[in-house]
Formats: C-alpha cells, sequence, structure tokens
C-alpha cells in the first residue's frame, strides 16, 4: 500500500480554502486517479478564527508559515499566500531546506526569485511546480511545458489577467469610461490590493515572464518585460478601434528574436473575430505557437476558488503520481541568461493624437513620420472643438523604435497637444 | 550521463515521417529539455523504396513492424501505421510482450483493444501513450488526465474530426450541396480511404470513447456512442440554422448521467456566437468541463504532419523524462464497466419535414409532438411547390426517445414525406 501524499498548506483565502474543498469532496475519486491518499496534515493563515465555512479540525494549526513548510508530517507545502516577499518567500524556502516538494499559485515569487529556489528544490531533487501561476484553471505551464516539448516555441501570446479585460470589455459594451469602470471594477472586488498590479499589466507580465522561462530555456527576466497598463485606454480608442475591426487587449507576446528575447504586456490592437478578439470578461486566453504544432489556443477561467484550486491540485496530482519535472521544464541551472531584445519586431499602430487648428498641422505630422521611416496606412481626421481636433492614423509595419523617434520629434513641433497614444496591432 | 532513448517507428506515412523530422530537426532541443538524447534505432514501413524526403540511412530497417516493436535496441515503439487489426495490434502486443514502452496516433485500435492492451501493458509496468490519436496537436489527453485530475469531469464536447467541419463551414460558406462537398473533399485528399470513417462519424467516436474512459474511470465503450454522420445535413438545414443564430456541427458529448455514460457523436446545433460555433475549417476544438475549473476549451489543428507529430513527441518527451502514467490515467484493472445511458439527458431539437399539402397536415403534427411530450418553441411553413411543403420546427427540451416516438407517430400518418431531419440543439 502505498503511503499517503501528506499537505501543508499556507494560505486560507479562495484559493486555499479550494484547494481544502477539493481534497474534502473528492478524496475517493483522487485516489483512484493518483493510487494514493492525499491527506492535509496541518493549515496556516493570518487568522485562524476566521469563518471560512470549511471544517479544518482534522488538520494541525500553524500560525507561523515558516514552521508549517519545515513540518516532519507534511511531503508537500503548498505556498497559496501570495506576495513575492516575507513570508511566502521566507516559507517556501523553508520548505526546499527541509526537503519538501513546492506547490504554488504566486507569479511574483517565482518571477522575481524563481531562479534561485527552482536552483535550491533541484539541488535537493525537489520539485516546485506552479501551474496556478498562470492563466487560473487553463493547463498552460503543462501544455508548453510537456504538450508542446517536442516543438520550437515561435511565439506565446496571452490575455492573462481578467480584471483587465473585464473593465476592457465592460468599457465597450457600457460606453463608460475607463474611471468609470475602474471604479465598479474595484467596489466588486475584481483588482488586487494595489490594482495597479492588474491594470499596471504588472501581474499578467509575471505570468508571461515565467511561460517565457519554458518555452525559450531561459532564466525568468520579470525585469525584461516592456510594460504598459491599459489606464491611457480610453473609450474613444476602443470606439475606433471597433470601427476599423479591431478589439484592445492587454496582450502579452513573447517572441525569440535574433537579437534577444522580446517580452511585451501592453494594449494591442487584435481582430474582433480572431479568438482573443472575441474573449469577453474575466476569461484568459493562451495562445501557444510552436513550429510543429502550429497554433494551440487555451481558454478558461483566469481566477476564482474553483479554477485557481483546479490548478494547485493538477500540480500536487502529479507529484502523487511520480511525474516529476524541473520547474522551468530543464534543469535551472542550464537555463541562459534572457538578453532582452525590445521591440525588435515590426508591426502596424494605431495612432490617436490631437492636432492644434494650424494651417500645416496634419502635414508637419506626416512629415515627420516620414523622416522616422514609417509610412501611412489610413488617417482619420474628426470635428473640431475649438482649438484642436482628433486625428487617428494607422501606420504600415514599423519599429516601436522608429515610432519613438516620431512621437518625440511630435514633441518638439507646436501641433500636437498632449501626448499621442500609440497601439500595437498584433497580427494573431 | 543518462542512456539515450531509442525508438522504433513503425509506419512512415505523414505522421512517422513528422516524427523523424522533429527528432533530426531538434536533436539538441529535445536533450536539453529531457536531459537525454532521443533516438531512432530502426524504422519499417510498407515500402522501402519509396522517396519520403527525409533521410533515414542511419536507421535499422525492418520489413516488419512486429520484429520492429521487439527488437532489443528498442526502448520505446511507436506505432503510427494505423487501423485496430492487422500489423498495428500484432506489432503493438509484441512490443508490449517484449517490455517496450508504447506511443501510437491510432484511435482505431485503443477504441477497440485499448483495455486489453492497457492491461497487457501495465502488467509489464509499460506505458502506452497516445496524446495523437485525439485532436492532434492539442494537447487534450494531458490536459484531461493531469490537468483537470482534481475534478469531476462535468461534460466533454468537441469538434474532433476535421474533415467533417471543413465540410459543413465548406458548404455555407460556398452555399453548396453536401454532395458536392464531399466530392470536392475527396479529391483533395482530406478523406480516409474509407470516407464513412470521417462523414459517418466513426473516426470522431473513437476519439470520444477515449477520453470518456478517462473522464469517467471506465473502459472504453465505442459500441455505446450514439452515432450519426453528417451524410444527412442538408444546405437547407445550414441556412435554416443560420437563420435562427445557429451553426450545425458534428459534436461529441460524454456525458455521466445517473443512468450511465451517454455518449454521442452526431450533428448539433450550437450557437454561432460559440467558440464551437465559429470553428470554421478543419480546426478541432474540445471542451472540458469540470466542477472545479468550469469550461475549458481547446483549439488548434487536428490532422496534418506538424501538430500530429508534435502530439507523439509529447508523449515520446514524456517517457525520456520519466513521467510515467496509466494508459487511461488510472490502472486498467480498475476502470469500470461503462453502462451506456442513451439520450437520457434532455435538449431542444431542430426538426425539418415535408408536409404534404394536405387540410390539417400541420394539425396532425402537432398534435402527434403534443402527444409525445414534446411542446413547440418556434414553427416556421415555407412556400409550396406542387404537393408538399417544408415545415422547420423547433421544439423546447425533450428526449432523443420521446422524439423518436414522435417521428415514428408521423410514419403512420398521410402527411409527412419522407423522413424527417431532427437535430440537437447543444447547450454549449
Amino acid at each position: 500500500m502505498t503511503q499517503p501524499l501528506r499537505l501543508g498548506i499556507a494560505g486560507l483565502g479562495t484559493v486555499g480554502v479550494g484547494v481544502v474543498r477539493i481534497i474534502q469532496k473528492h478524496a475517493d475519486l483522487l485516489e483512484a486517479r493518483c493510487g494514493r491518499r492525499i491527506v492535509i496534515s496541518a493549515v496556516s493563515a493570518q487568522s485562524r478564527t476566521k469563518n471560512r465555512d470549511v471544517d479544518l479540525s482534522d488538520y494541525a494549526w500553524e500560525d507561523d508559515p515558516v514552521k508549517l513548510a519545515a513540518r516532519d508530517d507534511v511531503d508537500v507545502y503548498l505556498e497559496l499566500m501570495g506576495g513575492s516577499e516575507g513570508p511566502a518567500k521566507a516559507s517556501t524556502e523553508a520548505g526546499i531546506a527541509a526537503g519538501k516538494d513546492i506547490v504554488t499559485a504566486n507569479k511574483a515569487l517565482l518571477a522575481i526569485h524563481g531562479q534561485a529556489l527552482a536552483e535550491a528544490a533541484e539541488a535537493r531533487d525537489r520539485v516546485i511546480r506552479f501551474e496556478a501561476a498562470v492563466a487560473g484553471g487553463i493547463p498552460v505551464v503543462k501544455s508548453l511545458t510537456e504538450g508542446l516539448a517536442g516543438n520550437e516555441i515561435t511565439r506565446i501570446m496571452g490575455v492573462m489577467n481578467g480584471s483587465c479585460n473585464y473593465i476592457l470589455t465592460r468599457m465597450e459594451d457600457a460606453g463608460l469610461s475607463y474611471e468609470a469602470v475602474f471604479d465598479e471594477a474595484n467596489q466588486l472586488g475584481y483588482l488586487e490590493a494595489d490594482p495597479e498590479l492588474d491594470v499596471g499589466g504588472i501581474d499578467a507580465a509575471h505570468k508571461l515572464a515565467l511561460l517565457a522561462s519554458i518555452a525559450y530555456g531561459t532564466k525568468v527576466n520579470f525585469d525584461g518585460v516592456d510594460l504598459e497598463g491599459i489606464g491611457a485606454v480610453t473609450i474613444e480608442d476602443i470606439h475606433q478601434a471597433a470601427d476599423m475591426g479591431y478589439k484592445i487587449k492587454l496582450l502579452g507576446v513573447a517572441q525569440m528574436t535574433g537579437r534577444g528575447l522580446e517580452q511585451r504586456m501592453s494594449p494591442c490592437l487584435v481582430p474582433d473575430t480572431s479568438p482573443l478578439g472575441q474573449l469577453q470578461g474575466g476569461t484568459n486566453m493562451v495562445v501557444l505557437e510552436g513550429d510543429s504544432v502550429g497554433q494551440i489556443v487555451l481558454r478558461g477561467a483566469g481566477a476564482g476558488e474553483g479554477p485557481t484550486a483546479s490548478a494547485v491540485m493538477s500540480d500536487v496530482m502529479d507529484i502523487a503520481r511520480g511525474l516529476r519535472l524541473s520547474t522551468f521544464g530543464r534543469p535551472a541551472i542550464t537555463l541562459r541568461e534572457a538578453r532582452s531584445a525590445h521591440s525588435a519586431i515590426p508591426a502596424p499602430y494605431y495612432l490617436r493624437m490631437q492636432l492644434l487648428d494650424k494651417p500645416g498641422a496634419l502635414g508637419k505630422v506626416a512629415k515627420l513620420l516620414g523622416e522616422a521611416g514609417i509610412s501611412i496606412d489610413r488617417m482619420r481626421q474628426y470635428g473640431h472643438n475649438d482649438t484642436s481636433a482628433p486625428v487617428l492614423i494607422v501606420t504600415h509595419k514599423t519599429t516601436r523604435t522608429a515610432l519613438n523617434e516620431a512621437l518625440e520629434a511630435f514633441e518638439s513641433t507646436d501641433v500636437v497637444e498632449g501626448t499621442p497614444v500609440a497601439i500595437r496591432i498584433e497580427a494573431v
């Protein structure tokens, strides 16, 4: 008879409670599938007395997750607290030092300390698994690491922050401003305590950096992500994009180029008929492209108790079944440094700017674009207010570098009011 | 230094050649990912002299796949020939008897002999892996078996035969009859040598039965699939469905009910705005639903050299990495018999019939539906030809059993010409 697999769970928020519920509800089903009992030895959270609507009386309690992680009766330490530093980091390190396998939903921790943690775990022949850290219930880490293991990965794309996608689709559906929907989402509890993690694209960029590491055999390089949040997207941009057959998404793209690893997390225009364009509300979607498999699209809930707990359990079940894999799909000590390439890959761009009502204004802008080597695909000028008029330009393919040059040159003219908006049009 | 993993490949058609190409092209990448060299020891195919545009000179040749499967220098036998009997079966059995792990793309073999093969392999502690047998490059076997291992699976749906989806979408796009597009697809080489495997739904039903086994812990029960091909779908049905906001898809559905396992492979109406409804051409899509994860949608190429070879390599890489799992996700000897439930789950239906031009004809039909306990949601009658008129009815939710009663009763009236068409409207 195989020994039970004994878990220690730190963090009893949405995800932690979800995991406890699955283990209680499906004890026999899980055992039938993995051939051994999965049991919880001990739990830890900030408050012992909070009512969580789940029976914890069979489990030992630890106030300190560091102690929990190192308990003798724990085989796998589940770090479900979050945060890149503090108790999450300390307890994970303690668990590894004590020879435990680690399952975590913590993208920030791994995006920043993943390399050191993976090296430490692998030196002790332990695994760190993090399916729940990327795109909630979607088995994307597994699909990429294992399902596409025979492919050179040519591109990864994804809408991986449900809150941002909710805000953008809600703006369009209700015709509301960014600010109005942001407040609404905040009141509904859809945003992190620090909303900048969501709307600034940081949370999604953590996830992208983790996937890129697996895909390209490089050390996680979160600092190498070109990061731009959704705060500058206006309802006018959304309407204009829709008019031209596009949707605006906070899209992550990772791609290995001759100049290095390009990682971007920024608002992009995608065709409204594409799977990414059709993604509504809080749903996540990851697109994996490989040289043999072509394009694989994965879609599902990116957050919430059930989906995230499902992903945690996927990792737990793998460990219970003896399916043991390096954290990033190959030994951490073999991962190469990721040289960052910025904006190497050309694309068309959508530009919106406010042109002052002066003779030759449009000509000046067109001339500066031309001087940066950027040609114009489409241009529209709209009705004036007193002193300025909105102008939309869709460029032909150009690099972000060339575009930045042009945008900088605009500043030294006397015809462009404020800062122009530039949104990449991604071929999906 | 870990020993290389040595493959024997039987079948050098599209898939086999694709696998050889990946191993030749990505030898170093694969080794970096799995920690050992993946090498081909020997190959086998019907013709040794056929030009396959790939260099096979480093590999031993076997005329007989049975001998290939048992060679001493083979660790993993790749059965990529196809067919549920004959050499595919004999060589797989020989490989298992000789203690080899098996990777196959052969849905027919596993749908019919999977239980016996899995028991034989597992008795020798060997694995049989078959990612390539279901939905081409989409990692659906892995997602279901491992990614959703913490879930009670509540429903599996899928468009898993690209040829049928090609035919149905091409009919709509070009306004062509089934027969015209069937001939076109056949000439383009999109159909199996026996096209009934495709258009009769048999191939897709094999795949569905394999997924159902994993999902529900039951023995593969291909005979338990309620099977209906796309041959009776007319361009009129497609137009009418579109008018009402639906697409017609050859949809597989597996669901455990109180009365047993319901497995259906049949044309269904799905909302045209749903991911399934928007699926064009030869692409496949599988929808997995679990009690925790909710709905996961997986989309990708269902056939072709690259995608299918990618799936084969996923299995090979798992074996190379030491990721070893029972064929159907739990030991084959623990799988229960799948009691078949037929049409237990109610749904609305689309009915099309030709009503003779007689007084009270519509009343008779409505009355017979009512007597079978079926209420009508929408009805349309169209312009006459000389003697009869097409009538469309959308029912409220009913069971197929009740519907069959009504359809039988129609036959004994003198008002319905020919056989009515009944297509289920699936909630997706």
